[in-house]
């Protein structure tokens, strides 16, 4: 029996295998009460006598034998079916007798004995997410800071002009309030640089009115910031990126509102006002009011409101956006002994209608993430951080996030971190999750990776692990930016020769593959190998068989086997780090 | 690195340690907002530059930087102080730098990489539970198998009538229904015998009015079967039990009430009447309503009420009793789309007053056990089946809980498993669990072993690993039982010469043992050594210290060092299973 972590390449292949892709759950019930049918996958090395199903139904665990479904010279397929209960059930394989002799298989592999529910399969009843989001690749716009249409617009009290090609102060008083001047309409005489870049979802941060240049503190969810062009620029921007088939994500905080907000002034001058009860008014504390990280200018929101969930359901639908990336959603509706998280994501999912909702979750999103909720996550755990933590230069040496010595990790760790934070989810959400190098709150990719190959193999596994992958704007120019606040810099358009062709062209190849992939988009994943400097991996549909192999230094690996190879994707030399696609075709 | 699955012995007491216990957690807070002060023990050979600890607070991660306390020869002592801020707080710690590297630690181990909360320490505020129960060794009593006072009785319809010696049918129509005729006043007049075998709690399942002789399927919670002796007998029982200084417990359903209740009835014949909401009734299943497990003579209950929840509140406190244990737990308040199984815990806790909680769980409770509802659970996944697992003889092929292959652990995987489902619940909630080895739904654990030796030193597990050991009346005498209901045999009051006296005398000792030591009642647990035969462990308070010593056959393992070793417990020759307890005294 092996296990991912420290064993060696050769193993890998040799574990029986299920993930929630279609090759594995061949019946997905919509309702409960409805029949599942699973599968798994069990090469001849770890062949079973016997092979079980667990499965959760109210609280109980149950037992169901699997039968055998296939049997090849290679491997054999079990088949077990289950009534579907409850809106999600854990499941979980045990195999016995034969060359396995006794084994549990849950997400996060194999073991020795039984298991806690915690990491188990996840099936969630009905469909994960709309189904355009997964062949997607999402390109996050900051709007101040992205293009300029260079209407001439009254500034507010708070800001702190710059001129466009100045960098963020990043850090000191001034740096929540310098303007750079981007807006809207900027942003749509891009859209043909987007669509050639290949990206066809736009995640704009907040475009709200507000008292700063990142607008998280909202004075209002009623109108665009005028200083952005108002409702009528962004109702512009969505006609034409959907003409193009772009489609576009707001930013929404449901934890929080600026101190501000009409909601807030309101439930500050009058104590019967019926917003009242949208905050957690309390003397005890020092401002008067709960507020997010004790900043005065974010008061916190109180989800026990029916009110307020009533506005919010009305904000949820506004403008006409194909989604929402929700701010904080790791805290929203958390307040002390209240805990109505899980309430407020299954309220946003029934009232958002077909719309997207994506999760900021900076840490263990798994208990968040139940398929009855959020549709995803931004995946910093189980995406970005392993992939730091295998890809980054040596002047890395804290972790932005947790202001802890930043780890290096090996490439068997970072496999099993990912597969930690898959473990415990349903598949339909890992899907659309985000996997994303950096974000606006984040040092850029490029910047932590101090090389250039290094950085291609991180966009790499961007573009083909499973997720949706989230581009931050200006990555694709070679954009730097050492923290968050640094990496806030504005597009370069007047200035082309600071832009890293070779980079550009690599973003739109790999972009390109991503969108031209079901086994990319909603494929299974198995890995071949993993130890230090590579990790390889296959991603799999019914119809299409993908082989990625990435590479932080030269190494010995190279596709071999029965299936005609067709290179999709090569950073050409394997003299040091690398990146490789292949299509297999069967013979 | 190490991880305690699968090293060799001498590094286990190598690994940086922290649990719940007094040595770790120094200051605990009762209330929201009081400040948390905790300890992590780092030996030289694991020793770090730099601690921390990340700890959660409404849904965010923090984190703080750990100081040394306490420095010695051998290891150094890290601290870290958090407010707690909710009901729980979830933490672990990082350590960097030196000969660790970098490392986290939460319940389950050492890990390479950042670890999923599931796992995490918890801290919950406020008091675990009643004190006297961790001082405690429980005897449950099956009634009608326990004692006959010799009271003439009318039998109802349903019962069978056995002699006191004959065996339980065990399988069939009738063995729900056999009666053999023990009472409360029997129970009563054997009390002695439960006091010199030195059990001092006293765990009853059910004494309702009932259907069947296992009373499961209760009829009303108003009074005590009659059969038993009515609620007189309780309430005598209970006088002579408390002069004792033994605690009585009850067994009530909280899932399902018998289609006799009288809540039932009421609600079946009378759509208007209070109790119909007490119930799920839906004509599109198969008997008209829920049902545990589709029984129709177990009507299931449905949370959602509150009128269900005036009237068991009225149960909770009903008879004197110093708490209950919670049949089908697990279940309780789960169906389809409802879950209140948290909310109906943490109702439970706040209506019992001091009484004290224990869930039945039969598979992974930690997410059922968070500190805050039932103050802890039968350990069937935490100490039954890893036992079981370690040491069963050859005939228990299929485990009796899932019909599926019985696997054989070695004591590494046993203890893996155990620490495994230690992870992520309160200290407290874990002291307050019961380590078993059978009960009235399982083999019995003799049985099992195959072998009076492998038998003891289960015993001597039991009576050592952190929890409260709950013997199920018989073993002691060394009463056999292949499954359930072959198990709920009669005491052989009559038939001394039956008896194992030799085995009582042991459990005679280890309960004595078990009584009179802090550390085992109280202790953290730090395990030296964990291979195929042994495992080795310390459990230990500021005042006191204590190894145990567990083999399944002859092996190396002595214990040395500089302490000063006092033997507790020795089952004599070592030349095959044994179990050995020493106090250390430090010279």
């Amino acid at each position: 029996m092996t296990s991912t972590a420290g064993v060696g390449a050769a193993t890998l292949l040799a574990d029986p295998h299920h993930d929630g892709s279609e090759l594995y759950v061949v019946e997905a019930p919509d309702e409960p009460g409805e029949e599942a049918v699973v599968r798994l996958r069990v090469p001849r090395e770890a062949a079973a006598e016997q092979v079980f199903l667990r499965y959760g139904r109210d609280g109980q665990q149950l037992t169901v034998e699997a039968v055998r479904d296939e049997d090849s010279a290679d491997e054999t397929w079990w088949l077990a079916r289950f009534r579907a209960w409850n809106p999600t059930t854990r499941y979980r394989w045990l195999l016995t007798g034969g060359e396995i002799g006794y084994a549990w298989l849950n997400g996060v592999g194999l073991g020795a004995h039984e298991p806690p529910v915690a990491d188990d399969f996840v099936l969630a009843l009905g469909p994960p997410g709309p189904d355009w989001h997964l062949e997607s690749v999402v390109y996050e716009i900051f709007p101040d800071r992205f293009a300029s249409s260079g209407a001439a617009r009254e500034l507010p009290d708070w800001a702190v002009p710059r001129p466009w090609d100045a960098l963020p102060t990043g850090h000191g008083p001034d740096t929540p309030f310098e303007l750079f001047g981007g807006d809207l309409a900027g942003i749509e005489q891009r859209l043909d640089y987007i669509e050639a870049l290949g990206a066809n979802a736009l995640y704009l941060t907040p475009f709200f009115p507000a008292g700063s240049a990142h607008r998280y503190d909202a004075t209002t969810f009623e109108h665009v910031d005028p200083l952005l062009g108002g409702d009528e620029a962004l109702a512009s921007l969505i006609r034409g990126a959907h003409a193009r088939g772009i489609r576009v994500l707001g930013d929404l905080t449901l934890n929080h509102t600026g101190s501000g907000h009409e909601w807030f002034r309101a439930a500050r001058d009058d104590p019967a006002s019926p917003e009242r009860g949208f905050y957690f008014f309390d003397d005890a504390l020092a401002h008067g009011y709960a507020a997010w990280m004790g900043i005065r200018t974010l008061p916190k929101l109180d989800w026990r409101s029916e009110e307020l969930r009533r506005r919010m359901a009305e904000v949820l639908g506004r403008f006409g956006l194909d989604g929402w990336r929700i701010d904080v959603a790791n805290m929203t509706g958390r307040y002390r002994d209240v805990d109505l998280n899980a309430d407020v994501a299954r309220w946003a999912r029934a009232r958002g209608g077909d719309r997207l909702l994506v999760a900021e979750h900076g840490h263990d999103f798994r208990g968040d993430l139940d398929g009855l909720g959020w549709h995803g996550v931004m995946n910093y755990a189980g995406f970005n951080r392993p992939v730091l933590w295998w890809l980054r230069g040596d002047a890395y040496e804290e972790d932005d996030y947790s202001q802890t010595p930043a780890p290096r990790h090996n490439g068997a760790t970072a496999v099993a971190m990912m597969r930690r934070f898959r473990a415990g989810v349903p598949w339909g959400a890992t899907l659309h999750s985000w996997t994303l190098l950096d974000s606006h709150d984040t040092p850029r990719f490029g910047t932590i990776a101090e090389s250039r190959e290094r950085q291609v193999v991180g966009i790499g596994l961007q573009m083909t692990t499973p997720g949706v992958p989230m581009v931050f704007a200006g990555a694709e120019l070679g954009l730097e930016g050492a923290w968050g606040e640094d990496a806030r810099r504005t597009m370069p358009w007047d200035r082309p020769e600071t832009w890293d062709t070779d980079l550009l062209e690599t973003y739109r190849r790999l972009i390109a593959l991503r969108r031209s992939s079901d086994a990319l988009a909603r494929g299974g994943i198995r890995y071949l190998l993993a130890d230090d400097d590579a990790i390889v991996y296959l991603r799999e549909t019914r119809s299409e068989r993908v082989l990625c192999a990435a590479k932080r230094a030269a190494h010995p690996f190279r596709p071999a086997g029965a299936s005609e190879l067709e290179h999709l994707f090569s950073t050409g030399t394997d003299a040091g780090p690398s990146f490789n696609v292949w299509r297999l075709h069967d013979g």
